[in-house]
């Protein structure tokens, strides 16, 4: 039985108090709360990023089980318990062998924080690829998306105005996939419509998005005013920092959920990558195709986390939303993102300017600053 | 004494209540709740128009006191208690003849609805444009504005990244005139600059102004992240309703102020007319330049407000002050725009389809349906 004593734990429904935390084997057996307010850390569900294509030199898209195993044991030093490597814009071959690698991945351990693949793309519009290959992007069809879809593609992003949008959504719905609306150039009436069909949120609002217009309010004015629960990169470069913090006011916590989109070069100096086969350069952290177009980012969880702290000024228990919880409702896992008797021991301290200090995952200690 | 009875009052602070009003002289008297929810109208504080250069054939650069008088008694029957006819971008001597003609007009009257003039331009950005003459749009220097100004003039809409702007703001405030910031290019800090010199209304948003990016929040975002008061043309056609409606949501009814923005067209079938030199052609309604610009609005003031209600679907209360209040407060008038004892008797009585029926200024009916 392991026991974490006197943290400030934030919960993201009951909200923040001092206690101590008993751990059970893989759950948290109770959380016992104190007429105290001293503590040294904070405790918050583990994070969850539902967006990375890497970092530390690993790719979704060319994995070896002992890199994705390093790409795990990488992100607990980042708070992260549960996440989706995410494909970029891949031919069919390649989406399924990817799909079918994690998979086996995920049977093979006992314990794993990958929960299942992300595909971004290639069902979206070219005229808003950002850095997808635009030589692989193509229209939805039925025959294909019942082949390259299996239980451990958890979401999927896809532009709702290409053509078999509608088509392919039931094949979806059967396999338990969820949609995320993105890289796309659809009008007010087309997301509205998406929405009206119970696709509700958006990957990386608002970038590769059509801009806001007072006549035409475009998917930026659409998930802004549409009840769209939202993606957002939290690195200060994608977005400025006012911008975040006028989505955060407009939409609230209950609708943001914090990703990296990160790629191989995120955790490593300046310098040349790949992303899809496209050529990637990073300078100063920014990454960028060698027309300018953002790649990505370099962005980590736990930067991510005081970034949207520190540009809004949320409260903890709103951060514990934006960083897990939201995601994890987004995917209807009931039995993690809460620090509460009976739920999965994923836990993160962070001392007081929210460095992680250490992480548990299924009640095990994976991470010690 | 005067006595409107068993009508559903609607007070922009005290919100609403069935009762009785009593007018002596210019001025309520006295108001009296009842226990009753009985009433046949809805009585609201007269409507303020803070922004029209004209409407049936009349133009604020080319008025004779008796188009003014028929003005007067058009908007009456739009409800509208107060206005300020507003000019377009022209030469000093025209803004200067203007501004005397009202003066004198207003100095003559025992009571009139026109309240000052509001010069909408010449000092603003040739980029935003937009319907005004690029031949006479300049920047602002202290001996001209010193020319041109004078207590009559109570708005002035200017652009705040042109040459001057805050040169001339300490002449405009010594001579009470209110700031605000529209027609302009003015990016993000530029905006938040003189947000923090005071100035803090913004003309006809988004109307003319440097749209939302993420990156760069433009006008848009100023408008929508910082606390700026704003004036909005809600005639369906500048802006989309969902747009009316999602500024609603995000700024609240305390920082709207309806406005017409109308033309010498507003109240005329359609038509060619002229607005500060530039020839307008009306269809459906729609004013433009032969380019396409919208040329002012053929808006009338109790369409504006049925517009934002529907739109909205905001209380009567908060329609008194998008209507009224909120007009008021911004030119610090104390004694207009509440139903409350020793307020002027300015009131509109609507049917409950927002038609108005009566209108009272100052004690008098100078409109009966």
């Amino acid at each position: 039985m392991e026991k974490i004593n006197d943290v400030l734990i934030v919960d993201p429904v009951k909200g923040e108090f001092v206690g101590d935390i008993l751990i059970d084997g893989e759950r948290i057996e109770r959380v016992i709360p104190k007429d105290s307010n001293v503590h040294e850390y904070t405790a918050m569900p583990g994070f969850i990023d539902w967006h990375t294509h890497g970092c530390m030199r690993k790719d979704t898209m060319r994995l070896s089980s002992e890199e994705l195993e390093e790409w795990e044991d990488f992100l607990y030093s980042q708070g992260v318990t549960t996440f989706l490597p995410t494909t970029v814009s891949a031919k069919k071959e390649d989406m399924i062998r990817v799909s079918k690698f994690i998979d086996e991945y995920i049977q093979k351990k006992r314990h794993t924080s990958v929960y299942g693949v992300h595909y971004e793309g290639p069902y979206i519009n070219v005229k808003k690829k950002g850095a997808q290959n635009p030589n692989v992007i193509r229209i939805a069809t039925v025959e294909e998306m019942k082949e390259v879809i299996s239980p451990v593609v958890k979401l999927i992003t896809m532009a709702p105005e290409i053509e078999g949008f509608y088509d392919v959504l039931p094949v979806l719905k059967k396999n338990g996939t969820v949609v995320s609306l993105g890289h796309m150039d659809a009008d007010f009436e087309e997301m509205k419509c998406a929405f009206f069909h119970d696709v509700n949120r958006i990957t990386h609002f608002p970038n590769a998005i059509k801009g806001l217009h007072h006549r035409e309010l475009g998917g930026v004015g659409a998930g802004l005013y549409l009840d769209f629960k939202i993606e957002m990169i939290v690195d200060g470069i994608h977005l400025a920092p006012e911008f975040v913090d006028m989505v955060y006011r407009i939409k609230g916590a209950d609708k943001i959920t914090l990703i990296t989109d990160s790629i191989d070069a995120a955790g490593l100096k300046d310098g040349k990558f790949n992303l899809g086969g496209l050529d990637v350069t990073v300078k100063n952290g920014k990454a960028t195709l060698s027309d300018g177009t953002l790649a990505g980012s370099t962005l980590l969880f736990n930067r991510a986390v005081k970034n949207f702290k520190k540009f809004t000024n949320c409260s903890l228990k709103e951060l514990t939303k934006v960083s897990s919880y939201n995601a994890a409702r987004d995917l209807e896992i009931e039995d993690i993102a809460r620090i509460k008797e009976g739920y999965k021991a994923n836990i993160v301290l962070l001392d007081d300017e929210l460095n992680v200090v250490r992480t548990y995952s299924n009640g095990e200690i994976v991470y010690e600053a």
